[in-house]
């Protein structure tokens, strides 16, 4: 995959070697594209130039579409750094969504299996995991309070952003290797108090729920504070094994 | 490396393979570790057992011999989950300080080199690699400001945690790789300020600065409560060449 | 003045023993509101019942009329709270905006004099001043960096919200009583530290700047969370003489 | 009362017309402060000199003798100005506590009832009510939940620091004046969800619950930037009948 930017910061996504992309600028070969060093440029039929980009996390984050209030960075963020995912990880995740969290930690992991019981979801999701070319994403339509009993694992991390979560958690601490990190998002304060009595119940030890928050800089003419808008945000409950 | 956890939540790196470990809890031949799963339990002398675990990355930032106040987990999640740190990555990192983001991105990225001007300070952060046995991280001593002139590049990401990070603005946009993201990392909000002005000067689009805030979920038994301490906190600056 | 309330939560302002006022619920006999307790109901012509209400500060704040974005009820009451205004107090304000500082402060203290600089902000904040009936509020249209050299005080607290508090606060300091507050509201960082600097070179001491955060708790059917929204913010810098 | 400032800061609070003031500074004959203005300085037999300050709400918040984890400032000055208190407000507050909020009530109210069911804790709120100088501050040994059934009122704000604040809800609402607003703090999550649904179940309208958040700016000579403490924080509901 490629991320084609144009003047004015324009940007498509295509595959590489694959057939032509129409733009308003023009139509793109995306043949030519093959064996082209990062950040050549490739010229549309109407002589538009388009630079050819490596995309990254946040690129699919960006273009990807959206079934519900995704995941917002700064809580991908904080689940990497806290469980400490890694190249030679493979993770479980459950409920999909749009796929935002199981792409960012493909981007990173060996291998990321994702449950999600809504069949449109499970289906856009899958589209978006195709769009980000990455290979090492399974998603899986089902229901992850079902499934996770005959999984086998082992898992070195395990990722919930589900209603239920509470109901997975000793589920999850038999698929974790030890040592392994579990990671849940909560949009509530209920269900984090929930989720996190049945995390401390299933046997995980280091529990921690934190709420992060992220404020933007506003940079104006007459000085420079902090917005007033502040992101989606929800409980994380960080657990080891 | 493995992460021995004794009974009691007690912790101790060692490497695989070594010579003996003395701890309190007896001599545990390291040799033996050769070629065990993870999560196998091994004997002290005097019997007692230690689970050998795959060290993660929040270990590495738990055990690793702080010089200054580190960059947290939150803020280093975000500047992962910003730029899209991802295995295939090259990384210039400046100034190292303990190490503590260069070892982070070194879990995740192919190569990270590191600054460090203060010489007692990038030997220790040399040790502290070693303790998370990175060989793909690689502390040098010296000046980026300096050096960021001679640099060749190209590189995926470039992170700064500098007073002076405005003055390598530029020669961070031009070691970058199109597509290419700067994070940098202010403690203050002048400093934040000046290097926002750098950046937008140096040709960056897409800038943004941001305060990630970390507030931990106080659980007891008369409840529930947002704690009253937040964690040490910078000004995040992410900008794309 | 009464707050008149219709079914429906719908509200009037009103000057009981007035004329009559006109509603889309009918004509209600104002004259009639003489004497009566609050809390009586007296009905239109029309037989609508409105309950007679005595107006508070926060509906004086809801239905100002506004000329820029005014300060907000929760740095109205640290400005309160850390000054300890007080039903004897003399206070002296600048700049006036809307009034809505001046106001809520006319609701405690014995006198408020405000100066605004803007003719058209001076002349909307009287007649806010008036619909909250308030004669202790005295708008004074003029600029407060000349009119201050002049004032005599002595003054109880100086609340400043302006851009140019910096060059306020030497004859903020001599105006006040011993043992007296100033209170500088800046919305801009820069403005702040500029503010602060020059409150603390006038000779103030317990010098105090803080930023006051107002998280709403979202309540619905799926749980509780808090809001993804704060309200517009600056900068308190607080200090006593 | 006065507050007496010597030297270096130090601050001592008497009663102008009392005795004798036995200081580190030497001894303050405290009849020479009747009929002084205030500002005026008067010296120990030691020659010391001490600046005589009309005390104000927040000398009160130091100096009052705490047995517990008082309401903050920032939380007062929300709660006074989203109720609107003002000179000629009847409040009935519960529980005491050490009576942070009822004196700072007390400064600005006519009159302020507070009840308090820990007679160690009454008897100190009573204390600190006298070293305010407080004449229209009651404070009352009792159980609210027992005693709100039978007080008359009508109270023109309620404000309740109360574990079973919730069951207190019904009460409040029959003891307000229509239009008069009730304030609840709660320290812990389940107990502001739970005061919550009763204040909505007894009646009262504008219900909002709010979490109010004060972050200092430190200033240093390397720059300035947000404190890493934020104070001790609790739910505040205010609703209106």
């Amino acid at each position: 995959m490629v991320l084609l930017r144009a003047a004015g910061g324009r940007e498509y996504f295509a595959s590489a070697g694959g057939e032509k992309l129409h733009t308003d600028l023009g139509i793109v070969d995306l043949k030519k594209l093959e064996g082209m060093a990062w950040g050549s440029t490739i010229e549309s039929h109407l002589g538009k130039p388009f630079m050819a980009l490596k995309p990254r996390a946040p690129d699919f984050f960006k273009h990807m579409r959206r079934t519900g209030a995704p995941m917002m960075p700064k809580d991908i963020g904080a689940i990497i750094a806290y469980t400490g995912i890694c190249p030679s990880d493979t993770v479980l995740d459950a409920g999909t969504g749009s796929g935002v969290l199981a792409v960012y930690l493909g981007t990173i992991a060996k291998k990321v299996v994702t449950y999600e019981s809504n069949e449109q979801f499970a289906n856009n999701a899958k589209k978006n995991v195709e769009l980000a070319g990455l290979g090492n994403v399974e998603v899986r339509h089902g229901d992850i309070l079902e499934e996770i009993g005959r999984l086998e694992g082992p898992f070195d991390a395990v990722t919930l952003d589900l209603q239920d979560a509470a109901r997975a958690a000793a589920g999850a601490y038999r698929v974790l290797l030890p040592g392994g990190f579990l990671a849940t998002y909560s949009p509530f304060f209920e269900q984090a108090a929930e989720t996190r009595k049945a995390i401390e119940e299933a046997g995980f030890s280091e529990v921690n729920t934190i709420i992060v928050g992220e404020q933007e800089l506003e940079v104006g003419r007459r000085g420079t504070r902090p917005s007033t808008r502040v992101g989606h945000t929800g409980f994380i409950t960080i657990a080891r094994k």
